[in-house]
């Protein structure tokens, strides 16, 4: 896991180091900002229409002009690729409503975005991949418009760090006595029946591009999925439990508070998701994720 | 409104055009960030007790290190009072958790936290403070710790933005059918029968320094406060309308949605504890706010 040297700000490829914004911008003072993290396997993007689609809608719905288009975005993102040498890791986006010489919420009419981008190397088809994580149950306190990608994140954050004190790589929320999603990832559930359930998309979560991805390649494969809430008790029953996300793809938890989840190891269901996925994105199962084909 | 040309940023005072951050700090990417506003009358900070406890208890929610005690804190301020030769206006001060070589979310055990502070000319014996304003009613969407003063600003910037567009300037947010507060502000009713009346303290609102100011300086007159929470309808009933807050100090509300407020000016309750407020603060009413005296 490392930033690459060569990032973007605003039109220009520069040193990190080099790279300095205002602390009087919106980003900054009132989390008034849109990102996206797109996955890279092999040096290629993966799923970028997904995610330049929902920078979009974001940015559409905080009032910041989208400053370029798919094509422009696709651009950026090839050359901090090229010039960085990522093979396999993240690119993080984030455009912010820009800086002005006053804090006001308001702010002006129409914004001036501030626009970061960089590269991460850092391994997808990872360790945790293999191995599954554990999560515990936290309350959901964070705002009503979780449909949208905004750096509002500092109830995520301070997720991860009740998760890592508890012993645990992630958190659970739960609202209304059911599970939203993880601190930054779609949560599904295998139940003792065979059947898949993750859950339905609303303001409640947020509509994950890797999630969109499984179940259309599941129900490909012919399998049902059930798109509907879920409770701790349902998970906690569950024959297995895996997270989707850009970042780490199908983690397998194998955990949930104290209790392993099945057998407590990853099981089938969550194998064949991983091999179809890994599969798409052009890995060579065999070779890097073995462990998936048991 | 105007920033002072003298800021100050991680221990420098420098020019504002000078003090750049990282944009990998996690203000920036995960508003992990408290703040504070602070008033300033005649060169003098108001409340400031209050603002430097709050701090407090802010970074402590959010695991960042308090770098400073409240002399170090008051230190800082007074400089930055004296440097722009401010009079009225505001010291802003925001506390990140800093900024990191990598992203990730729950980041290292102890944080290096990034302190930013500037000096804000503007009046706060205003023409607001003197005409009214008006407000909206929105849906309350933020995040469930409003008892805490952080960065996650993003729903009460849509808020103004929601209000300005309405024609009104600012937005009360409504949760369970009642009031929680207004966009930066705490809300006041009067009612019919005299009663004067606040939200009750909770993880709901923030815990406001003016707020506190005024119920404490009214029961010294003998004034009963009731503190619970009101409805819209309520508020639409009330002979007076108004908010507190360190920027606005006591602004009357005129007009809730397309309805005047009472009488549709401001009220002789909400006169008289601008007279109260102005006076404690050392203000010369019958000079800056005579309009108040009526």
């Amino acid at each position: 896991m490392s930033i690459g040297d060569t990032v973007y700000l605003n039109g220009v490829f520069t040193q990190r180091k080099d790279a300095l914004i205002s602390p009087l911008d919106r980003g900054f003072l009132f989390s008034h900002a849109a990102y996206e993290v797109t996955a890279v396997y092999g040096g290629k993007l993966i799923d970028f229409e997904g995610h330049v689609s929902r920078l979009g809608n974001t940015l559409e719905a905080i009032s910041i002009p989208n400053p370029h288009d798919a094509a422009a975005w696709e651009d950026i993102h090839s050359q901090l690729i090229a010039r960085n040498g990522l093979s396999e890791g993240l690119i993080y986006l984030e455009v912010s409503a820009g800086a002005y010489d006053s804090r006001d919420f308001a702010g002006p009419e129409t914004f001036t975005p501030t626009i970061f981008l960089y590269a991460d190397h850092r391994p997808l088809i990872s360790e945790k991949a293999e191995q599954g994580i554990r999560a515990i149950f936290l309350n959901d306190i964070r705002w009503r418009r979780r449909d949208i990608k905004t750096t509002q994140l500092l109830s995520q954050a301070l997720a991860y760090r009740a998760a890592r004190e508890a012993g645990a790589e992630t958190a659970f929320m739960v609202e209304d006595g059911h599970v939203t999603e993880a601190a930054s990832a779609n949560t599904w559930i295998v139940t003792e029946e065979g059947r898949i359930i993750t859950r339905n998309l609303s303001s409640d979560i947020l509509p994950g591009i890797t999630r969109a991805h499984v179940i259309a390649r599941l129900r490909n494969q012919g399998l049902d999925i059930e798109e509907r809430a879920f409770t701790p008790d349902e998970a906690y029953a569950a024959k297995e439990v895996f997270t989707t996300s850009a970042g780490a793809m199908i983690a397998p938890v194998i955990q949930l508070e104290d209790r392993p989840v099945g057998t407590g190891k990853p099981g089938p269901v969550t194998r064949q998701v991983q091999r179809l996925y890994y599969e798409a994105i052009g890995a060579d199962v065999e070779k890097v994720a073995a462990w998936a084909l048991a």
